[in-house]
């Protein structure tokens, strides 16, 4: 019987892999021979799958995105309130740390490609209308003295929140641990 | 008569042109060659001043990250409001895009070097106290009801804001136009 190679679950473990030594190491410093060895798998696979690295990476981009969206939305089905839906996004765990060093690794690249740049204001515009989303969801009985234009500007206030929150999260958990990260949106949340 | 060189003012120059062609082609494009054919100087005098593209970059870094504080300090001194003294801060104009493009760059690389991710640390604890230090002189007459605990409270959420909304508005200055960003702050700041 012939090998049948599910591709698409192929490309993802590759990926998987990339962002794991994109994070550990920087964008510069990860080859496609260090992920292919640390794959199992040649060079030419590798390449089979990404054309190079800036194709890579947003792939990279893409998973980890698509990933943290899914998260926010499972928690809205869930039935979890605001605060709960948000911290979703925030760094408080390392898998999440991972996702916002993706997501700097892809910021330090947008200044000089347009289809990267292009790429981040679409997500910068889904996640925006997400946490509209989470905010009519959760604040059902407050919804109707809320006017359309209020809960955009409100999403763009929380949205401003936790990715300054996360910036400064990953960067210096000491000043910014998991407990205070929760507390500041708390705080921002009841402003609202 | 001797030529006496300034090599501090020197070094500044062969900064800012580093800085802008940083900003203009991102970091990894930028060689040591570009800033000095477009300093008129030679490839040695930049390696003079600079060890390596990394030395520079935190040079650069520290340069535009000092330039920010004083702005913001400027504004205090005049008298300004909070407002107008966070508004320093955002991207709403092409030099303070370029500011916040460095400091995207820089934090691509915090990731995978501990002296790098330390004065990243540094310099956020100050702009946090800078924050701090703005909200207690512009409140004055609020300032009594305020405990020292509020105002560590709120100047997190101030950086917070202000990083967030500078995050958004130099990648999406179409979805995040200046006026948005001062609206937005306006509005966390009425919260306050």
């Amino acid at each position: 019987m012939p090998v049948i190679v599910d591709h698409a679950r192929r490309r993802l473990d590759v990926a998987e892999i990339a962002a794991r030594l994109i994070v550990e190491s920087g964008l510069d410093a990860v080859t496609f021979r260090d992920i292919a060895r640390e794959a199992g798998y040649s060079t030419s696979v590798v390449s089979h799958y990404f054309r190079n690295k800036r194709d890579l990476l947003l792939f990279v981009y893409r998973m980890v995105t698509e990933r943290a969206v899914e998260d926010v939305k499972a928690a809205l089905a869930s039935g979890a309130d605001l605060q709960t839906c948000l911290e979703a996004l925030l760094p408080v765990n390392e898998g999440r740390r991972a996702n916002w060093r993706i997501w700097f690794a892809f910021w330090s690249m947008t200044s000089t490609d347009e289809e990267l740049l292009a790429e981040q204001q679409r997500r910068g515009r889904e996640a925006r209308q997400l946490i509209e989303r989470v905010l009519r969801m959760t604040s059902a009985s407050r919804r109707k003295y809320l006017t359309d234009e209020d809960l955009e500007m409100q999403s763009r206030r929380l949205l401003a929140t936790v990715v300054g929150l996360a910036t400064q999260g990953v960067h210096d958990p000491e000043d910014w641990p998991a407990e205070r990260l929760r507390a500041v949106l708390l705080r921002e949340i009841a402003t609202l």
